[in-house]
């Protein structure tokens, strides 16, 4: 075997992320390196250098004794991060502009959809109600992102575009073109106060979550035009108080939330969130990226890596991604 | 009376469109001049020099003996040219950056919402189903866009920027920097052919009324990656075929609709849109424009006018718009 193997641990996602259309894809992409679908009797661990994974189990990663780099096929790596047996080697993030272009899809999708009133004209449709109402400008209206990482900025250049206020918080000092960026604990609370659709796309770790929670939504702007202000989750299920959304939506302090990703998946049937006339959900498919350009960034970042070059979007232990 | 009064005539509308706000909006910005809110009969009508009109009744307007420009507070003119008592005066749209802004969050609001399987994703929420579907990239998807003046060059920018392929196709050569653009009944078909979600912002005129037919949807690209194209009509109801819309949709020649305007509006309660499973149906609201706005605009062009200047966007009454 000239090449060290590539073993793929992908487990749920949809038709289009399936195990065998994802040993397609690295079999296309990686040539003349062995790729194997896990559970496979049939080689020796030992031959394994990378894993491609999605939801991998717990342990299942330390069964291979000379591992090199894991690539985690999303974005999100807070599931691999809880795994206490994580082989200490390198934990690749995917970072292709097909994700960040099908995030800011969603986030511009429904911040719109919040802004133009949709869950009210949807009403009025099945009312067989004629009764447009007035629209409030763009230029009313500001969007407040957190996280300001390739997805963040991608989304908020977007909303900019559209006539929208953008401001943005990460954890560090950033700095976007047209955008106020605050950081850090201290300018949290100035942050919330002027944003009128809170959107978040930050990564779960310790710090993180729960970090949408009632005292932090009742620090959005009260005097917003919407009425209320509305949060847009698309980051991660850990990240937000489900029960706190829920009675913000019922008394008023939230006017509307859409929401992609729940601390429990698929999300049950019982909860409250699939009937709540103000919730837009999602079956966590706000950047469901194509398999063909996540293989071909696996494959050629091997390749580099091989070649003595450096692996990007490399997470950091320490922070948590 | 130092200046010739301006008139307004306005009918309809929400109530951010009351004649009583228009008049405290031109009261504000029309110094030193008569602002007359119809009917009036304190004043001679011999004193109106102009009149901005929303929706005036036919020969309304043929009472004013020295009229000199008529503003029509809307971008589409159909209804005024269609009065045969019409002054032969100038005629004034309202171009507005206000109004291109709110058409572009519409055309992208609900290509969005076609491109991101809304109401498939609506449909399974009631059902309280968890199912997400395979998501086609922008990349895959042509916005064909009829109309290629300021609100859809605008337009056509943004989704260019998250990706989608757009055409475009205009009466006249138009250049769009990086839309395929098409023209003239010649290019027609071309244009039809590779649009999957198709965007209609045309004029009314006898050239385009009932240009949405069925002969056309037909030649729609029937190999989609959405299944089947999808009409999103934001120009005029007398732009589309009712009948023919609502047969193609149940039989499949098109897979979705977004519709704004009627060939009746308000749109009667026993119209079949209504109710109809892949019918997105807002109340003519696409681009309410800030009556501020449009105030500003109509009294600067009057203060260039008789200053000697030119006065803009005004009607070609051979062409219809």
């Amino acid at each position: 075997m000239n090449k060290g193997a590539l073993a793929l641990l992908v487990h749920g996602g949809t038709e289009n992320w399936s195990p065998q259309r994802w040993k397609s894809r690295f079999d296309a992409v990686c040539e003349g390196r062995p790729v194997l679908l896990l559970p496979d009797a049939s080689f020796d661990p030992a031959e394994v250098h990378y894993a491609a994974v999605w939801k991998p189990h717990p342990g299942e990663l330390a069964a291979f004794p000379n591992l090199r780099v894991i690539f985690n096929l999303g974005a999100g790596v807070d599931a691999l991060m809880a795994d206490r047996s994580l082989p200490n080697v390198p934990l690749v993030r995917v970072a292709v502009t097909d994700l960040t272009a099908r995030m800011t899809e969603y986030v511009v999708l429904h911040v719109l959809m919040h802004h133009r009133q949709e869950p009210y004209l949807r009403e009025s449709q099945r009312a067989k109600r004629w009764a447009p109402k007035s629209q409030w400008a763009a230029g009313a209206v500001t969007v407040g992102i957190m996280g300001l990482g390739t997805l963040g900025a991608d989304a908020a250049d977007v909303l900019k575009r559209l006539g929208f206020r953008v401001a943005g918080w990460s954890r560090n000092p950033k700095t976007v073109d047209g955008i106020e960026c605050f950081h850090g604990e201290q300018q949290f609370e100035a942050f919330l106060q002027r944003t009128d659709i809170l959107v978040c796309l930050l990564p779960l770790t310790p710090e993180t979550r729960h970090i949408l929670n009632r005292p932090m939504f009742e620090k959005l702007n009260r005097k917003s035009p919407l009425g209320a202000p509305v949060l847009i989750n698309a980051g991660r299920g850990g990240l937000q108080n489900e029960a706190d959304i829920l009675q913000c939506l019922d008394d008023g302090t939230l006017g509307g939330a859409s929401l992609d990703v729940y601390a429990t998946e698929p999300l049950p049937v019982d909860s409250p969130f699939w009937a709540h006339p103000r919730v837009v959900l999602t079956p966590h498919n706000a950047a469901d990226t194509d398999p063909d350009e996540i293989s071909k960034y696996v494959a050629h970042q091997i390749e580099r890596f091989e070649a003595g070059g450096a692996l990007e979007n490399v997470v950091d232990r320490n922070r948590g991604y």
